[in-house]
């Protein structure tokens, strides 16, 4: 099968060297970098999460870029059947597909690997901001309403229920959803929120996604993201959330949630951010109660008290979390006001460059870690952060898949106390079926090691 | 509780006459008509199908208008509380209060009722497309892509979510739905064509709603709506589903889908509509699979073969009803184009008198309807849409509801083949949950007697 | 010459009684308005300011409405070439047209000249707001910025270029410009507001014309005139005038800038409009000095010191008429807020039956009017503004011509003292060629008696 | 005098690195660049042409960056009173002075003097649609419809009438107009479009101004420019016109008119450019016609015959020069989908190196110019063409007049005959007032020897 695209707007109008670059031919790294994002969007219907699966499956898949001097046509083979209604492929879906073409081209243009192994902190939070605003998600005008949402990707149907029914509160109280792309809690309140906002007349409801070459294929963009951003790794994903968002709100989770709650507090633990206003709650159902007392429990064990002062839980409120957001937004409005800060880009938030780097997640790495508590608790979460962070590679990342495959589980060491800690969580993330999308047994890519 | 509207737009730019006219002071009725849809519309998420309820129950609610010189301002003392959000009014909620100004207003100062009974049919269909216009739902620059969806507002979880699928692939195929407001069938397509039109990023999906004063309480938009029209009765209500439609999809319903399917058909077999093209699907999931076989066999045996040929029956194929009425309208547009007929109003679609007048659901007039096979079948269909018409008006409408407690149930007298059929027909609405919404026992508004 | 028309918008969703009404067959009256109007805006490059030459020379125009199911073509026979390119009508005529033919219509269905004629105060000021709304010039949400101009169609070179270069300084300050169409005083504000407007990217810059049937084929509606209303008569365009003005500026004219003037001030020296914001300035080049201060004379002489300050005389400085008018426009804002009246129309403004009745300027109806000093100076502003509007009646409307022609000149009776101003006030008119466009000689159609 | 711009849309979205580098302190080439460029569209109202004593007289203006963290405030100090209308910075001017940091910035950041001097062709055409497509001149889904027009920034009243008739009678075709910016010729045509778009409802016209640093002083935007481009040298904006025109009309001019004519006439006689549709047009008034008449012999003399046949010489008839554009228009669109080739961008016109490398008129290289007919025609064309941009420079530029001071005239050698009659030529420009404008004695800046 073959079928021919042809990209509207800015993405119409490349000129003939941009489309020599992203030719198989040309830069193969560059090209299959574009052909595998391609397919993960194309792929949304998708029923696993599992990066190696889907390439291993659409092995034949092709994206080929025919210069024509019109612009440039995309001829999809061989593409998942689910992308097309009556042989045309679904409008959002296309839009999506320009928005990998615009974001691999732009940041494989501009920003080379050497070129961002080099850069200084200012410069990085330049690049996060650059591909943003490439992208157009910064807009100038608007005020402080973007939520940013996290959770997993696999939970059940109560949770995945409360998070529509939080989305649907947001939505009407005619705030924006940003998540990470892909099934579950990054799913719901988009959902959710679509309908609060039809309520009201909302035209420009946006429904921002964050994603990351590594992550697209096992987390893609659900129809609903009208706005997808590419960004180059993991860290500059995450700096992305915390500089747009107005608020956070964290559904229950697995590895990756952990991930990003470690990231964010490690961030907000920070003096030079003490002043910051940053609404974060922590939200489930009635039923996710006990996943909420374990999770601020092992918080507080390992990173203080203090962290787990910058976060409030609220159980089975929707209304009330919607609130809460609205509330917050507006501090945080009112602070951004004072301080001279944009709306659209929290500048002023200070992230160190332990959160900023790639971790790359080798065995080796993830044997160096340290994870004792003879350390700044910031330091802590970062390489706390950095050991949920191999986690998530090991369970649905192409690559780290493929490590584990090879080489076997990542030895994760550190203080005694903490590590009976950190198993009982990953235990019960198993055992409530959050690591990986239900329909499989899951093999623990970890081993957790007391010193 | 009391709060204010600030009408935006074109109802902003009321003179002070207009104003005057509305208020409860000036004219009685128009105001108690204008205060009752106000209400309906406002109590969108009302658990109950009866009219005389929700009057009784909101009896405190009153719409002031207050004539300011910059226009007007609409003061609502205790509306039902589920149309605000945190203390403000639900903006679809605001639209839809001012589309009832509009219609009210326009209708009652253009049209009374003296005039319109005096009406020939040109001007009655003028007065359709005059309210229809007035309203902007008649769009001169769109393709043919409006679908009619009918069926009933008390049906079944698997209906329901049929109809949603249905909508969701009409959606997909960038078609727009008309209903006759309410729940069920009438919500179902709207909603699946939400988020069918989101995928496409079809960014003016129209859910146009056709309502009457006598069953927008029963029936209140849902929230989905985005054009509402209230037609002055019902029968202009039906006039303008069939002049806009570029196809028609009948789910399982009760009462007031055989009023329009017997309608529509009465219509359709008239010798001045044989070139029309007009492409009319019964649907439903495979358990409503009897449901149809009956309603078919009952139109067989009343109004003949030749009416059995004006529609098809699709059972359990979403994308097969979708794809059906996508060819239909093709042929529409290509036969519509050859007779230079409008796109957006079906002008030379012959409505006989038969079915222009309206019909009051008074017991004589029900005692005197002639549902005998001696006479043409359209006449027949004519009498049998007003005998459904008056069980409509005897379950739900208010004042339907009043006249059968005060004198009890109607009499269906008829042909006998005929009334047995029809008894069965009804029965099995009956034990199907159709007549009423479920929570409640039903009690049937009319007895079939055979002559 | 034969072609055709396609309306766009509103005007191709006319139903078939409408348009059977305008056909040439069905309301002659109706006809012949229709088909003049329409004349009379394709002629705009019209070089006569005689409506009789005008309908004269372009007998053998018509203008046929074909109907068509979709809508309708308006098909016209011999029109003035022009009005085309290429053999493309122009699309501003195109949709000057459109304007025609809405309020030929609107005003034909709704306001019969018997309604009209029996109407009360309140209903001709809705009929004035009724017309002007269905025109879509009535906007809710703009700010005070309309600057209504008047002054001569017959104005010499260097009047002209500052006219336009008042208009350049109203356009930089993003006000808009509403005159009665036609040439000179009524066009150079649009021509410089346009440049006013394009340096200042006001994308919305308004160029309302308003123009009755009487007057629109001597003063047709300049190119730039993007909004076009026919109102039924002369009265009725004198009040949307004022109503719509958030300021007026009042260039040199003849007899019906006279016309415009009095009945303003007849208007703003009545008590029940002491109160009103009504920024009024006459303006002109140095060179036209002389005429402000003799029509100042004259004002005070007639209507008394009261009337003289009422406006403000500012020669020869277009930004200092800009400033006054954007200083007043905020004082109108303020003072509408306070005072709770609509910011686009002036529905406080009190306007006495004598200068809403239409007066017709037959010979018997002018020699009965009463300018004598022995009455209230509003009543004396009254009929002293009918003398003037039938002098232009006689100079330039096809009716008041022919009048002119059979019967000879008007007979103006009067008090000794204001025959005489009256009589040097007229002959400077004719001797500084403000009656009628050069090119002829001027016949007064006018004779002055003193009692 | 100390005034604040807060830039909107995309340039309000600056990183602090974007504002450091334009910062004064930070990059001293860079800052001047902008300081200028900035001045330049400021004095739009200038009278002089002279960019040296622009930048002379304005010594004490300076451009500030502040930064702030929402984004950027742009802080004018001593900025030309004329740009402002009651100390407010008419919003025109605001959109070049963006338009000016856009395209120094993103030249600046990505193209440097270095880069650009080791670029292949492939790659200088790269970045020209690059700066081109930065400024969004570059619009997908547009029809050919751009007509380039040059010629004299000094012309007299006659001519300047005509460039205003032209332009009217395109703007009537729906057509959009580009030029150099400035007055006389390249300001005449869109003040005449303005008119005609205006009559045609033709909301989106296009007045496309492309400059460079050395000319924007010297030729400033006229006011009515509403897309602005400044390309980094003049060879990169011949390219610029050459490639986005879709017909090209030149009206009598001097040097700079002399120089576009040559570069466009030897990349056409280029037989890879055989195939090309481009139609061109020379027109004026019929007092025009002797010049046109000597430059088209001055033509053929040096460059041949086949030189002659690439353009149309249409005397005194503004309706034929748009017919005869739009005509070619069609051609240029059917050429283009028979090629596929861009419409809004001509990637195959074949541009030769000749063409491309910047031309640096020194003492120098203006001595070395080859100008004899031993070779090939389009070699000529493109000395002849330096010979051209050196006098411009000489005329017009800030450092080519402070060079002609240092240095005296430059020397221009070559051919006798040739020689001969480009002293003609010169001289006739030097007469007809065409080297400089009005109100300055002209001093040539050069000197034509005879070999």
């Amino acid at each position: 099968m073959r079928t021919a695209i042809y990209p509207q707007g800015s993405m119409s109008l490349l000129s003939q060297l941009e489309i020599e670059r992203l030719q198989s031919s040309s830069d193969e790294e560059l090209y299959k970098l574009f052909r595998n994002c391609c397919l993960a969007v194309l792929n949304a219907g998708s029923k696993t999460d599992s990066s190696a699966e889907i390439y291993d499956r659409f092995k034949d898949f092709e994206v080929n870029l025919i210069r024509r001097e019109r612009g440039v046509k995309l001829e999809l083979i061989n593409p998942p059947e689910e992308a097309f209604v009556d042989g045309h492929l679904i409008a959002g879906m296309q839009e999506l597909v320009e928005a990998v073409l615009r974001d691999i081209l732009f940041t494989g243009e501009r920003y080379s690997r050497q070129m961002l192994e080099q850069a200084d902190t200012d410069t990085l939070t330049h690049v996060v901001f650059d591909i943003l605003r490439n992208a157009r998600t910064i807009k100038p005008s608007t005020e402080p309403n973007m939520v940013v949402c996290w959770g997993g990707h696999s939970i059940n149907d109560i949770e995945y229920q409360y998070t529509k029914d939080v989305g649907y509160q947001i939505g009407l109280r005619t705030m924006n959803i940003c998540t990470g792309c892909g099934p579950g809690a990054m799913k719901g309140p988009m959902k959710g929120a679509t309908i609060g906002h039809a309520k009201q007349r909302f035209k420009d409801g946006r429904y921002l996604g964050l994603t990351e070459p590594g992550i697209i294929a096992a987390e893609p963009p659900n129809p609903i993201v009208n706005e997808l951003v590419i960004l180059p790794d993991i860290e500059k994903r995450l700096e992305a959330f915390v500089r747009v968002a107005h608020g956070i709100v964290i559904f229950p989770g697995g590895a990756g949630t952990a991930e990003e709650l470690l990231y964010l507090l490690g961030i907000l633990m920070h003096p030079k951010n003490a002043q910051q206003k940053f609404p974060v709650v922590l939200t489930g159902p009635a039923s996710s109660k006990a996943y909420f007392e374990a999770l601020d429990a092992f918080i507080g064990d390992v990173l203080g008290e203090q962290a787990r002062e910058l976060y409030t839980i609220i159980v089975a409120d929707p209304e009330e979390v919607a609130r809460y957001m609205k509330a917050g937004a507006q501090q945080v409005k009112t602070y951004r006001e004072q301080a001279g800060d944009a709306y659209h880009f929290n500048w002023s938030l200070y992230i160190d460059d332990d959160f900023q780097r790639p971790f790359a997640p080798t065995h080796e790495n993830v044997a160096n870690l340290n994870l004792h508590r003879d350390q700044e608790p910031a330091k802590l979460a970062a390489d706390m952060r950095r050991a949920f962070s191999a986690i998530v590679a090991g369970n649905v990342k192409d690559e780290g898949m493929r490590n584990i495959r090879q080489h076997g589980p990542f030895s994760i060491h550190g203080e005694k106390d903490i590590m009976k800690k950190l198993d009982q969580l990953l235990k019960a993330f198993v055992e409530q079926g959050r690591m990986k999308l239900p329909g499989s047994v899951y093999h623990p890519c970890y081993k957790v090691i007391t010193d």
